[in-house]
C-alpha cells in the first residue's frame, strides 16, 4: 500500500518536473502536533511517530526521524521500502543535508508551501546556492492523491476565564504592541497556533491533546486581526471578539489579504513559525525578523496561573499516585499495557477540572519502553508480568494548568541493570531539580547535573532533559528547555522565575527496556547578594519514586538525602486524598532509604 | 601625575577634533599580554592589570575591566579622577556600550588603529550606525605624549627542534594551504603573534614571559612570508628561514606590501585578530572570514607535545612541591609574599630545562589572594603569618612545554569559613577534574561542575573556570576553554582529544582571602559505544593539595574519593625526586582522608 502511494506520487512529480518531494511533519502554523488533515507524511510513509520528514525522489523513498522514534520508526517502516535515516547518529543526514546533496544534480524540488517554515526555505537556499526558481511551493500533490483525507478540523473556538489566565489579551495585546514600537515595526504577524491562544485567552481542539484552534494573527497599533475558521466562531466567541475589539476574518483569506495589509509597511515577523507561502507574500513589506514576543512572555507564567498550576499537579499526582498503586497490585492477573493506559485515563479524567488529556498516554511494558513516544495498539498490547518495568509519560489538561510526568513502575522482580540505570536515572533527575544557579544560565549550562550520573556509566538518551510546558496548552513550548546541544533552529535562552520545564533524563535499551523519571520543575528566585541573582527549582509534580528500583550503592548521601526528602514531600501532599488502604501502602512506598 | 597625562591628552584630542578617544590594552596583534612598549593604558591610567580599556572624555575618563581586576584597580585608581567600570557586575556597561551612549552627542571616536582589532570597529560601527567618518584611527595620541616611551622589543627570534614541536613547519602549513583552498581563498594573513610562532615553529622573547616576537605572516599557494624586525633576524634564523622557504619581510612595511599583495585577491583573516589599519588596507580584496585554521590545529597538541608537556609538569610539580614544605616550614619567621615568590622562581629557574617563566607568579597572602591577577610588591609585600592562606598562581616555560599552577596553602590555624569554601572549591576542581563527557560538549556544559558546589552555597567567582594552554609558548590559549558564559568575541568550541585546558575555580573575598586550586587537563579519550564517542580528562599536574584545608563534612564520599586517589598519584609520582624530609613530609600531607 505505502509502495503504491509513493509510486503515484512519483507519477505526480514527473508531471509537475519535481525532482525531490518533501512532506514534513506539520501543519500551515508549524505546529509539533497536527490534526489528521494535516498528516500526509503518515499516509504516504505508515510511519506514526509525532516527528519525521519524508522525501522521495526518482530512486529512494527516505524518512528523516529523531532519536526519540528509530526504534519505532524501524518497525514501522519494514517492507515500505522507505529507507530510514536516524538522524542525531553519527554520519547521518538530515533532510536538508541529503536535498542539499541530491539537488546538486537534480536541481527541482517542490513542497506544500503552507507546510514549510520561512526560515527553512530560506536557509536552505542559502546552503545550496540555489534560489527561488528551483522551488515549486504551490502544490500539495500529498493531498492530491490522499482520497478519504480526512475533514479540516474547525472545532468552536471558547474564551477563557480571567481567573484561569491571570493576565488580560488587552494587557498582552499592550506589551507585544510596545515591542512591535521598539523594534520599529508598523505590524506584527504571528502564525503560530499556541502564542495565538495565549494572545487572545482563548482555546480550541483542532489538534489533539492541544487546546489550539486553526488561526494566524495580524496586530497592528491600533487593530487585532484573528484569521479563524468561520464553522469555528460559535456566538460565545462573537460576544468576546466584540468586547475585545478583535477584528474576525476568515482563515482562508489571509494569503490575500495580507499581500495589501502588508503593502509599504515594516512587519515583524518569526520566520520559524511563518510559512513559506504567507511569506512569499510580504513582497512589499519590510520585514524585521524575531522570535515571537509572545513566546518568551508566555513562558514566563504570571502568579495566577502559577497557582493554578500547583493545583492541577497536586489532582494530577493524586490519580498517578492511585495508578501505580493500582497497577502494583495488578500485574500479573491479566492486564495489559492498553488497559493499563486506559485506567490511568479514567482515574485522570474523572478528577475535577481535568479537560482531557495533555498528550496520548505512553504505557509500555519492558522493551517498549525503549520507544520514547510508544503508543500501546488497542489489540494485543503486551501483557503486564509480575517482573520487569512498566513506563507510564502521562499528563493532563486541567482548568487549571497542564500536566506531564513519567514514572517506571517496578512491576516485580527486577535485573541488577534495570536497578543501576533506574537509580542513575534518578540520580540525574533530583541533582537537576535540587541546583542553584546564577541568572543567565541556559538549560545548555544545566543539562550535564541530569546527563551526568549516566556518562559516568557509558550511556545517553539522545533526546533534550526537558521541555517547556504550556498553561492550558501545549505539552511542548518553548523557548525553555534543558539540552546540552542546542537544536538547530531553536533558540538558546537563559532560564527566569516563572518558567516551567521538564526534568526528565531516561535510558533506553533497544529490545530491552526502557526507564524515565520526569519532574516539572517550576524557575524560582533564590538568595540575590554581590555575586548576582541565584535561581532555583521548585518542584511542582508529586507522585512517589519506585523505591523497589533504587540500588542506593549508586549513589552519594545527598542523593539519598534529596530522595528521601522528595518521599516525604509526596506523601504529605498526596496522602490526604487517598483511601485508607492507598496511606498504608503510600507510607511504605515513600519511606526513608539507607545508604 | 595621572590628572596631567589626561589633561595633556585632552588637548591632543581637542586638536584633532576627537570626543572620545579609546586607550584599549593591546599591541599591534591583539595580544592578551604586551610589551612595555605597548603599555600606553597602564602609562595613561596607572593601572597595572594586564586587561582593561581607558576611554577619555571631556567630561570623564573611565577604565573598563572585568572581575580579575576590579579590587586591584579600585586600589590603583584612587586619586586618579578616573571612574572604574567593573564590567561583569550588574547594570554596568562595557566599554562599547558606554562610548556607544556617549557618542550619540559626541559622534568622533579617535584610537590608533593597529591596537583595535577589525571585528572590534567593524562591530561598533554596526551597533552604533556610525561611519567609518566618525573615527579617526591614525593617531597614536597616547604615544604621542609618551616621553621616554620603552623601545619597542626586537629580541632575537630562534627555532624550536622537532623533537620540541613534534610537527614541520612545511607539514602545518600544507594544513593550512588545505583550509585556504577549502573556503576559496588565496591567501590568508595572521597578525596573532602565537599563531605565527606555532606555525614557523619559531620562538622569541617580545613579550614577557610569551616567547612570542613581533611579527605578521603572510601564506598564498605557494609562498610563506615572515614580516619580523631586522633586528631580531640573527644568522640561525636567517638559514632557518632559507631552508623552509619563507621569505623574510620587514615588519613595519606589511601595512604597504599588504596592499599590494592583496589587490584583487580572495583573503582569509581572522578579523578578531587582525587590526584595523590592516585590515583598511585590504580594501581591493574579496575578504573570507574565520578563526585562523592554527588556532584549533594549535590548540590540539600532538603525540610529541604531549609526552613533552607531561615530563614538563613532573618536573614542575617537584618544585612547587618542594615550595610548599619550605613555605609551611618558613611561615611565621619573617619572610614575605614577594621572599616567597622568589623562592619558588628560584626553585623553578633551577630545574633542568626551565627556559623561565610562564607568567608573573602571584604570591599573595590572606587579603591579597582575593586579587586574581596580584602583584607582590618588592618593597613591603605582607608578611606571611603562621596562619591563613597563601595563594601561589604560578608556571614555568620549559624545553618540553608550558605549565600553569594554583595552590592555596594553608600557612596556620584556618577559620572554619576558609576551610568550608576551600573544600567547595576543592569539590568542584575534582568533579571537572573526573568528568566523563560525550564528544560535542564545550566549555559551557562543562562549567557547573567546578562551579556547582560553590553556586549551591551562594558564591561565584567572576571569571571562567579553565582556559587553555600554549606549547611552549602563551600561557592563555584559546579556543578552548571553560566557562558558563561564552565571553563576547570568543568562540565556543567542543573539547577535542589533545586539548590541554585549566581548571581552577575559585573564591576571591575582597578584604578576607582568596582561595584558587588549578589543575591543567588533557582531553582524551574514554569509551567508544552506541551513544557516541565519551572523552575525559587526564590530570596533567601533580602538586599536593592542602589537606589542613579540607573538611570532608561539605564532601560526599565520591569527593573524598577522587581526592585521596589524586594525593596518592602526586606522592607516587613527585616523592622520587624529593628528599628524604621532604619524602616523609609528602606522605603525611598525601596521606588518605576520611569522611
Amino acid at each position: 500500500m505505502i509502495r503504491e502511494r509513493i509510486d503515484r506520487l512519483r507519477k505526480l512529480m514527473k508531471r509537475e518536473g519535481i525532482d525531490l518531494y518533501l512532506i514534513p511533519t506539520a501543519d500551515f502554523h508549524q505546529s509539533e502536533y497536527v490534526g489528521h488533515y494535516f498528516k500526509c507524511r503518515e499516509f504516504l510513509s505508515g510511519f506514526t511517530g509525532s516527528a519525521g520528514s519524508l522525501i522521495v525522489t526518482k530512486e529512494e523513498a527516505c524518512l528523516f526521524t529523531d532519536g526519540r522514534y528509530h526504534i519505532q520508526a524501524e518497525r514501522e517502516l519494514k517492507d515500505s521500502g522507505i529507507h530510514l535515516f536516524r538522524c542525531g547518529e553519527d554520519n547521518i543526514p538530515t533532510e536538508e543535508e541529503y536535498a542539499q546533496v541530491y539537488m546538486k544534480s537534480h536541481p527541482v524540488m517542490g513542497f506544500d508551501g503552507r507546510v514549510v517554515s520561512a526560515h527553512f526555505v530560506e536557509e536552505f537556499l542559502k546552503n545550496t546556492g540555489l534560489s527561488k526558481e528551483n522551488i515549486r511551493a504551490d502544490k500539495d500533490l500529498a493531498g492530491e492523491l490522499w482520497q478519504n483525507r480526512p475533514e479540516r478540523s474547525a472545532n468552536e473556538i471558547y474564551p477563557l476565564d480571567h481567573g484561569q489566565t491571570g493576565e488580560s489579551t488587552e494587557n498582552k495585546l499592550m506589551c507585544i504592541r510596545k515591542r512591535i514600537k521598539e523594534v520599529g515595526a508598523d505590524m506584527h504577524i504571528i502564525a503560530s497556533l499556541d502564542d495565538i491562544a495565549w494572545i487572545f485567552n482563548l482555546r480550541g481542539s483542532d489538534v489533539e491533546y492541544n487546546p489550539v484552534f486553526l488561526s494566524y494573527a495580524v496586530i497592528t497599533e491600533e487593530e487585532a486581526y484573528l484569521y479563524v475558521q468561520r464553522q469555528a466562531v460559535g456566538e460565545e466567541l462573537q460576544k468576546y471578539l466584540k468586547e475585545q475589539h478583535i477584528q474576525y476574518r476568515e482563515y482562508d483569506n489571509i494569503y490575500e489579504e495580507i499581500k495589501q495589509f502588508s503593502q509599504g509597511k515594516a512587519v515583524l515577523l518569526d520566520k520559524k513559525s511563518i510559512n513559506y507561502r504567507l511569506y512569499d507574500g510580504l513582497e512589499g513589506a519590510r520585514l524585521i525578523f524575531e522570535m515571537n514576543p509572545s513566546t518568551r512572555m508566555k513562558a514566563v507564567k504570571n502568579p495566577v496561573e502559577i497557582e493554578n498550576t500547583k493545583k492541577a499537579h497536586l489532582k494530577d499526582g493524586v490519580a498517578v499516585t492511585r495508578f501505580i498503586h493500582y497497577i502494583k497490585k495488578h500485574a500479573g492477573t491479566g492486564i495489559n499495557e492498553y488497559e493499563a493506559q486506559k485506567y490511568l485515563d479514567g482515574l485522570r479524567k474523572d478528577t475535577e477540572g481535568c479537560l482531557g488529556l495533555s498528550f496520548e498516554t505512553i504505557s509500555a511494558y519492558e522493551e517498549n519502553g525503549a520507544m520514547m513516544h510508544y503508543s500501546a495498539p488497542k489489540k494485543n498490547s503486551a501483557r503486564l508480568e509480575k517482573k520487569g518495568f512498566l513506563l507510564v509519560d502521562s499528563g493532563g489538561q486541567y482548568r487549571e494548568g497542564t500536566t506531564d510526568v513519567t514514572r517506571t513502575i517496578a512491576l516485580g522482580e527486577l535485573s541488577e541493570d534495570r536497578k543501576k540505570y533506574y537509580t542513575l536515572t534518578l540520580m540525574g533527575m533530583l541533582r537537576l531539580m535540587n541546583a542553584k544557579f546564577l541568572e543567565g544560565c541556559t538549560g545548555r549550562n544545566l543539562d550535564i547535573l541530569a546527563r551526568g550520573p549516566l556518562w559516568e556509566h557509558g550511556v545517553d538518551y539522545r533526546c533534550g532533559t526537558g521541555h517547556g510546558v504550556g498553561h492550558i496548552l501545549n505539552v511542548h513550548e518553548g523557548p525553555n528547555g534543558i539540552r546540552w546541544v542546542q537544536r538547530k533552529g531553536l533558540e538558546e535562552v537563559p532560564l527566569e522565575p516563572g518558567m516551567i520545564t521538564t526534568d526528565e533524563p531516561g535510558v533506553y535499551f533497544e529490545n530491552a527496556y526502557g526507564i524515565r523519571i520526569e519532574n516539572e520543575l517550576l524557575c524560582v528566585k533564590d538568595e540575590k547578594n554581590l555575586w548576582g541573582q541565584f535561581l532555583k527549582f521548585e518542584c511542582l509534580t508529586f507522585v512517589p519514586i519506585e523505591p523497589e528500583a533504587v540500588d542506593t550503592a549508586y549513589m552519594e548521601v545527598g542523593d539519598v538525602e534529596l530522595l528521601n526528602q522528595y518521599q516525604q514531600q509526596v506523601y504529605e501532599k498526596i496522602s490526604p486524598y487517598m483511601t485508607k488502604e492507598e496511606q498504608i501502602w503510600l507510607r511504605e512506598y515513600t519511606k526513608p532509604l539507607k545508604k
